[in-house]
């Protein structure tokens, strides 16, 4: 409490009582009489940090009654409390829990990578299956060479380097936006298949919910979108588990089949007659064997995360971020080609309607339809989800950044109350939910979408790098074998690119390279509008207030409270010469009526009625407006329209519909400011009622 | 041109060239050097009749480009140019045409009747039928009872006694209102049994239509509304050619067949296998002949349009239009009786599968597939159409009524650019529509819904006299026999709502019975609604301009043009002291840059920061509303809004989500007047095109 002299600061002085930082002067009494204090009075809902810096305090503008109040109460229990921007979490990862959260998308692959070429080469008859070992070792070729490409990339962009940002700052925006778009699909593609394959391990086990997995499968990805804008952390030592038991129970399995292989022991599988009976329709040509080397080829995604994420490691962040990649290379590989080794040896056989994964049968022939099976099963299927859930982390991250750029809206920018990038996971789960519903959450459908984005980036980074060693080639000193190195690495994806690309075509490559082109314009156009918008330099209205004089026009239909209120507005802002207020009907002799109610109210605003004898209201006193804009070219144009607000969505139907195709049709007026005065329906009834 | 001293009256003295009316004056110079006069100018698009009073010049406010230009063109095309209010036709019919434009509804009734008498009657097998004829009988002594009470309506109210006018003079709001509700769906049940009894009519002729009588029902209708929507004229002579048409072969039809049925040579329908199959599987109990007699009463709908429309007639209106009624029961009685005498006479049986109507039945039979039979269907058809044509006249008239009395939306009042009540029609053609959808365009399934309302109606006029004579019979000198007509009158109407209501229940009927009270107490409430309106008392803003001191909050995202404009305005309309430019953030360096640059631009406005912790715009902003409200309670709170105005409507998704948000939450804040300054983006684009 502070005192003052109250003679020498007035307490009702304009400066002090009316000032905006939410900061007056009260006058208290004091305990003997004729004392009398100022004190500063601060508002119970802001603190004041400095003049003119206000921070609500807790729980301010939260709805304190009615549905508003259990929305967020709902909001809150789904999604949980905010979180303040001060309480992000910055944590640094090692090799250990980095390996589970860089490598899960890619190690998930192993699930189905061997089960979707053996369903590509199975077209051709079971004989053709031979070919699934000879091809595990060419896919596995293309990784060595993709894994050592970005072993450079790492060391090169220890900030992180992504595609976007490799091919953007390399190769200039066409080929960034080119990236992008392919990453882009990429994550939504990411989460369809992913999931998909997690519900086919799952299905795989209880066949009975086999027709149910379109719904399984949005349900997982409705949890995923909560959890996700919830904010889990990826750093979480949960994240860890998934990874290392999938590891474990599967390479436990591979070593006690690849024991029995040896030793002779390998069961051999007794394919249904039915499994057989749907395959080998077509001739073992060149596409079918380049479709199924690009089916295997998904074993690629997901490699990107760690270079991506080399900031998340602890020091030194190169040395762990390439440890971690060449770690996961060696693991993918080897599952990989144990799955196909034994599924090969034991004369596997997709089943033909996908009721039952591959990786679900050899564990059946091993170890029967035991605890280890229901436990492969559900490491298969939890691996598979949390692959799904890097797409919920590097699709919004990378749509922030696009939006960042301008190349995307900014509300993909905006963090919600807890920190996650509300829109783009929204946008991720509603694009990924509709294509597992368009492909009847099939992996196999899927697949001939899913490679193609991975290459076209790769492709594209690698490309960069290429460009960026020969640019520096001056300067840079081991920029010879740098440019060998990714050299043999842009070779390799591009022919991989357009081996997927020719002969997915017909499969669903098409509708990527279709969406890609649209999706690069789109974002091109995006850019190109925020442009136009910071490049604008010509006023609309005036931009001193000394130069607006307004000419202020008031619809009037009737002269109740408001429109006075509107009126009364009108004349407030301007003087009451410059104030008109229009009437448009089609009876005279009502509106003489009005008339005289109008004189007696506002002697000395004018009134014009305008005579619409198509009965029309909007049309002519737009062209009223215009004629007045016309006639008065510098003055600026206010329109006030007296609004009724109504307490319930109904009323909206039994009136205001002028008002509203008015305020529309104003829109498309350039140099018009609306005022809108309320009239509220919901306050009138309160009243009625306490009255 | 005026010619007048240039010094006398100087060109740009406000008072002339600033005038609302469009009035002008301008300097214009002689032939001869230094030759000035002062020109009285008026604007191109409007007419000036007296000192505000302005009427628009033809074709001022039409679209002049681009697809605005178009659409008015179609809609030109298909509904026709506007029609002035002064355009409208009085015209004032005879007896002739008086029976073309009032009857068509009721007589073609007849087309239908005995048929669906027939129908229930031979649920009880096809010996029931033989109950046809005395059922007709009591039908024609009900409508007997009608017509001579509405004889009496014609007399009492010579200017037109509707349902609703006589119930709501004399019963009270609610029976009025009963009487609209039961009017209402009436008018919908004629148009879906006319339409779907003229589809019968041709499909009959014309059976392999049968399967597509819903698409040509609804083609009809979309055919009926654009007719209305043009304004046809009822007056039109074309309307009085069907109902003389269908008078012509029918009446000869039946004079042939009851000439060979007094002579003995009228031939014996011998019923396919499958009719008489379809047939006779309910016993013959009370509840089937009621329901008989319910479907028969049908006969009935259309009466009261005579009493409705006594002003139409020429002097002496009431004698006129008392000869049409007697006229039409007349002809009525005579075709329905003898539709039902010659079925009865031929053994007729109807079709179970309502491929072919009793009437075409009965046609074929007399005359065979010659050309009579076909200009028999092609008569019935058209009739039929027009019957429901005269719905498309009643209800939006009515609901124009009920407008003006506050009971519908206002927008039934209005009338469109031809004179008609745009939203009438297109309600009542989208519900009959409705209808017919989900009733498969079967007559049969409509009728049990359709009766019930025009018994109400009639009982509610009916009770409404009988009250009114009790009431008069002081005064009045004829009251007894007058009390005991319209008594009658409404025993017989009621008992018949009665049978009707319950003998149908099951069959449809219920369906009335719920609607009829929710569309009263909708009516009711819209009522009541509009007359809160009217007791507004309490300004939310004063309504005096001296009372509003204006408190300016300008939302700033940056300081770009669209927020100088903005700001521009704010303090044009008050005093810098008074204007606030608020900026929410959780950015605060950003923020403390954008400060640096408001204080140089704006040196005495005050800028307030609020940093939101939780990244929430909108909500901080309100709770500083709230309480600079507070704190400021004689002020007037306006919230001035930069606003961008996108070029193409996907622009909206990239901004203006914080504005429009903004925005509509502001609808909720009462007493907070809203500006818009709106900045547009296509008008950026065309300068930087011409530049």
């Amino acid at each position: 409490m502070t005192a003052a002299d109250p003679d020498k600061t007035p307490p009702d002085s304009p400066e002090f009582s009316r000032h905006p930082d939410l900061e007056w002067r009260e006058t208290v009494r004091g305990s003997r009489p004729g004392d009398r204090f100022v004190r500063v009075a601060r508002h119970r809902d802001f603190k004041r940090l400095r003049p003119g810096l206000l921070v609500p305090r807790p729980g301010v503008g939260e709805p304190r009654s009615g549905l508003g109040k259990i929305l967020t109460s709902v909001r809150r229990a789904v999604i949980g409390s905010p979180l303040t921007t001060a309480q992000e979490l910055e944590e640094r990862t090692g090799k250990i829990k980095g390996l589970a959260i860089f490598a899960t998308d890619n190690i998930s692959s192993s699930a189905y990578a061997t089960e979707e070429m053996m369903r590509m080469l199975a077209l051709a008859g079971v004989a053709a299956l031979s070919l699934t070992l000879p091809l595990t070792l060419a896919v596995i070729s293309v990784l060595a060479v993709v894994i050592i490409s970005d072993l450079v990339v790492i060391r090169t962009y220890p900030s992180g380097g992504g595609s976007y940002a490799v091919a953007s700052d390399n190769l200039g925006m066409l080929a960034g936006l080119t990236a992008a778009a392919a990453l882009l699909t990429d994550y939504v593609l990411t989460v369809a298949v992913s999931i998909s394959a997690a519900v086919a391990a799952i299905t795989s086990a209880f066949p009975l919910l086999h027709d149910q997995r379109v719904e399984i499968a949005l349900v997982v990805i409705a949890f995923m979108t909560i959890l996700n804008l919830r904010g889990i952390r990826e750093s979480g030592s949960v994240f860890a588990a998934p990874i290392y038991l999938y590891l474990a129970t599967i390479l436990g399995l591979l070593a006690y089949g690849s024991f029995l292989a040896l030793t002779g022991g390998l069961p051999k599988y007794q394919a249904p007659a039915e499994n057989l009976a749907g395959w080998g329709t077509e001739p073992l040509a060149l596409l079918l064997v380049l479709r199924a080397f690009a089916s295997g080829s998904v074993a690629l995604t997901g490699v990107e995360a760690v270079s991506n994420g080399v900031p998340a490691f602890k020091p030194p962040e190169v040395r762990n971020a390439q440890i971690t990649l060449i770690t996961m290379g060696v693991l993918f590989a080897t599952i990989f080609l144990g799955i196909s080794f034994i599924s090969s040896q034991a004369g596997m056989v997709p089943d033909p309607t996908e009721s039952e994964t591959v990786l679900s049968q050899v564990a059946r022939l091993l170890v029967g339809a035991g605890w280890y099976y229901y436990l492969v099963q559900f490491a298969t299927a939890l691996l598979l989800a949390f692959a799904a859930n890097t797409a919920f982390n590097g699709f919004p991250r990378l749509a922030g950044i696009l939006a960042g750029d301008r190349f995307l809206p900014r509300t993909f920018q905006f963090r919600g109350e807890r920190l996650a990038f509300t829109t783009g996971i929204i946008s991720l789960s509603l694009v990924s939910g509709l294509l597992i519903i368009l492909f009847k959450g099939s992996v196999t459908s899927l697949i001939p979408l899913y490679t193609i984005g991975v290459f076209i980036a790769f492709t594209m980074s690698q490309a960069g790098l290429v460009r960026r060693w020969w640019r520096l080639r001056e300067s840079e000193k081991g920029w010879r074998w740098r440019i060998i190195i990714n050299g043999l690495g842009v070779s390799v994806t591009s022919v991989v690119t357009v081996i997927v690309a020719v002969s997915k075509f017909f499969l669903g490559a098409w509708m990527v390279l279709v969406l890609m082109p649209v999706l690069i314009l789109m974002m091109w156009q995006i850019r190109r509008h925020y442009q136009q918008l910071e490049s604008i330099t010509r006023p609309e209205t005036p931009l001193a207030p000394d130069k607006i004089h307004p000419r202020v026009v008031v619809p009037i239909a009737n002269l109740g409270i408001p429109a006075r209120q509107a009126v009364a507005f009108a004349a407030a802002i301007s003087s009451d010469a410059d104030v008109v207020g229009v009437h448009v009907t089609d009876d005279a002799v009502t509106a003489e009526g009005l008339r005289e109610q109008w004189e007696a109210a506002y002697p000395r605003i004018p009134l014009v009625i305008i005579e619409s004898p198509y009965r029309s209201l909007s049309g002519p006193f737009l062209s009223y407006l215009d004629a007045l804009m016309e006639t008065h070219p510098d003055d600026t144009m206010v329109v006030v329209l007296p609004e009724l607000v109504p307490s319930h969505w109904w009323e909206n139907l039994l009136h205001n519909q002028t008002a509203l195709r008015l305020k529309t049709a104003l829109l498309y007026h350039p140099g018009v400011i609306v005022a809108s005065v309320p009239y509220h329906l919901a306050q009138q009834a309160e009243m009625e009622a306490s009255s």
